[in-house]
């Protein structure tokens, strides 16, 4: 099946995938089976029977999946491959926790620029950045090339920035603003992060009693 | 339909209807037909009306939906009614953000507790709370009724505090971790945030150029 056909929820999981079978791959697993894999990822084997068959010629009968393959090719899917250059606005606890993140992860975003509109955070160090003011936005553009933003900034503050840096010729974000980029935005890709929506998720869990609808 | 049976990916986009619902509320709006809520929200008004049929009893043909019953419908569903003792663990950057968000949120969850295993932030405020030394844990439980734990630690240090909450009666985690508690603890409750798995996906959406994944 070709990769454009894969499902949304299966894309979804393939994250959950990846880690896990790197974890595996640190401790030495060389082939697991799907039922192996079910009991790890609390998923059940057939359904990652199901998933997995969306890549095509992994697995065989009684043999289980050949770990690092597998995790390669998931890797390949996700586009893990490729490279791209970040900017950040918005330094706050938030902000400072993402750029963070970013510095030891870099494995396809590297983060090359952060900015914030408060002027005593101008010159402050988070890894391997400065933080900039937000005024010399359009200055930065003209020396680098950055494919993507990462919006750490509060819903009011969102529709300016995102006017700026879709002028700027920014067209995928990392967006924690809660402000809704893709609707103003048609032809832009965004990965929202909503920690209030993932909250409401957990109460509705709790109030319902439901571990495990993750799994499904 | 009762709501036990609605299904995960609905589930799933029911803090975006209460959300979007929400902001209409604010700006006076009393119907909305699904045509305008689709428009608004990135679904199609044929999604949304199957989605909605799940609570049973809204929209008239041609009417539109009540926008305040529908609100308050999705969010007895959520269980945003309810209300919950909540802890946080590890108050760097990420947990830090968390904590404040929770100060400002507050409808469910309250933030009772913030604690750290850094000396040299005991006594620190954030928001309502000031930060306790983690050694204290067991103690606070004395005096505390405590449902929610919110897990902003290194994955190395989760599985030893995930150990001494579950033996101090808690049962569901809003897990920043990276750690698989639910593997570990069947009868817990956790909703996980992986940043890390967003940045995967977002770095899937741009490899492979799909700008609407969440819509479906």
């Amino acid at each position: 099946m070709s990769k454009d056909k894969i499902a949304v929820p299966v894309i979804r999981r393939l994250p959950r995938y990846y880690r896990f079978l790197g974890d595996l791959l640190e401790n030495g697993v060389v082939r697991i089976s799907s039922r192996e894999l079910s009991a790890k990822m609390g998923l059940t084997a057939s359904q990652i029977r199901q998933d997995l068959n969306c890549f095509g010629g992994f697995g065989q009968q009684g043999y289980g999946y050949p770990v690092q393959n597998l995790h390669e090719e998931i890797g390949r899917i996700l586009g893990l491959n490729n490279h791209y250059n970040a900017i950040l606005i918005g330094a706050g606890h938030l902000g400072t926790a993402v750029a963070v993140h970013m510095t030891l992860e870099r494995k396809v975003f590297r983060l090359i620029g952060i900015f914030d509109r408060d002027r005593d955070k101008v010159g402050q160090r988070i890894g391997e950045n400065c933080i900039d003011h937000i005024d010399t936005l359009e200055h930065f553009f003209c020396d680098h090339t950055v494919g993507t933003a990462i919006l750490c900034v509060p819903k009011t503050a969102a529709p300016d920035l995102a006017e700026r840096l879709y002028r700027l010729g920014v067209r995928s974000f990392w967006n924690f603003s809660h402000y809704d980029l893709a609707i103003h935005y048609p032809d832009i890709i965004v990965e929202n992060v909503h920690l209030n929506d993932s909250l409401m998720i957990l109460c509705y869990k709790i109030a319902n009693c439901q571990h495990h609808i993750d799994s499904e």
